[in-house]
């Protein structure tokens, strides 16, 4: 997918919303638990139900690993259900991978030929040659760990350097040369509100994945307001408060009914902001 | 295993190395290709090969993935074989984890329960929350990226602080604080020679994994002169050095040569060094 045709879906739906399946064996409703793959099935109820609303999906390889091999196979299969049944739609394989290049490459193989996700999440730690595989394939995308949601982030992210760059800007810089603006996005957290203006001041036509809003406290308004350039430039996640928004037979239309609410609202900050 | 007993085979077997199943299904011996799990079978036999040369075995990840479920499934019963077969072996997930705390536990469980290795290879950039889930399952490690072997490494690993203090070497003191030396190691690349001191300024006590010696062009030499402490703490890397080293019927034999070399260079080094 192209940076023009997934502005194209934001502008249609007037939803920047990634709906994160973050989808967990323990919290899914019991009635599920009989079915042959049941993280499978609450995916699909989970898709059908959010579709209208959202215009990515991202699925955090963590859930499906814990189930091992057989988790493997829910996720692949839940990328080829979207891919068939909502071609729209902007799947990311959230891995946080990265390794040397042969073996990057590989990570990259993965993704992008053996599973077919449009995106993959990459940690920047490894430096060029770690990111630069997952360059070669067209129309696919890396979304580099830049500043991230959680309290870690202090841990190293925000050191400085001599010249009082800290090192999720050194991130942003650098890596900025290694490919275009249809190439790679970032990860940077709904926490960080105004933090969203130095990031602006360093890339400011790229797309970036946003986690943080709803179970983790970020505002939406702050990251709109900071962070929104002239194609939205944005894609907000909320994984938990939508696709847990039920526990009963009911689960998949409260979820619908979750990402409505947050469609409405970035309805109004398209209004607001673009 | 805890560090005393990871010493202990070290002693027994005069060696340090490490296995690294990098399994690449283009790569493979071709009459191994008609079997129903080709990447089990030729790590089975390569175990079964070296197993009395090593000490560990390390399975990266990407190599698996790059095969989806299949590979993982591949990757679980290596594993399983491994620790029936041969159980005072040291079993590492080279898959370079880490995300926000709630989602790092998944991948610990993924690992210490679900695959039951002895270690898994982390990344540090998201911080402390993304390292401590890992923490909390007895007698399993994580492998911190600390240093790596590659050319990306000088992107950020060496980005000095204020004071000085470059990015790997405030990656070693504030981890530190995290866990003891018998629930952390760190990964330091086998290419960065002299570096070695500077590591063991700060972490004179840990276990290092030592990838990067063969292939990438460490020297062993070096490694021992400058990494190794009183109870070795060292675990040495080579992958494509050993398990490529035939690649006809007798390729595991090829294999248990070139790992029966390296652990004849080690016992040596230990003669010297330790």
């Amino acid at each position: 997918m192209t940076k023009q045709q997934l502005f194209e879906q934001i502008r249609k739906k007037q939803s920047f919303l990634c709906v994160g399946l973050d989808t967990d064996m323990k919290k899914i409703p019991e009635h599920l638990l009989e079915s042959e793959d049941p993280l499978y099935e609450f995916n699909k109820a989970i898709i059908d139900a959010t579709a209208p609303y959202c215009v990515a999906y991202k699925l955090n390889l963590a859930f499906y690993e814990s189930n091992g091999s057989t988790g493997w196979f829910s996720f692949e299969k839940t990328v080829a259900y979207i891919k068939q049944r909502y071609p729209e739609q902007f799947i990311i394989a959230d891995a946080k991978r990265g390794d040397i290049g042969s073996t990057s490459e590989r990570y990259a193989g993965a993704f992008f030929s053996t599973v077919k996700t449009d995106a993959v999440t990459v940690a920047p730690y490894m430096g060029a040659d770690s990111v630069k595989p997952f360059l070669s394939y067209p129309q696919k995308w890396i979304i580099l760990l830049a500043l991230t949601s959680n309290e870690g982030a202090y841990d190293f992210q925000f050191t400085e350097d001599k010249n009082g760059e800290r090192l999720f800007e050194k991130v942003l810089r650098t890596s900025h040369s290694w490919a275009t603006d249809e190439q790679i996005m970032y990860v940077v957290g709904a926490t960080r509100g105004k933090l969203f203006e130095d990031v602006r001041k360093i890339i400011p036509d790229h797309f970036l994945l946003v986690p943080g809003v709803g179970a983790q406290g970020g505002s939406l308004e702050e990251v709109c307001r900071y962070g929104m350039n002239k194609i939205c430039g944005l894609l907000v996640n909320s994984s938990r408060g939508i696709i847990y928004a039920g526990n009963s037979e009911d689960f998949a239309s409260a979820a619908g009914e979750e990402a409505c609410k947050l469609q409405q609202e970035m309805k109004e900050m398209l209004e607001k902001y673009l």
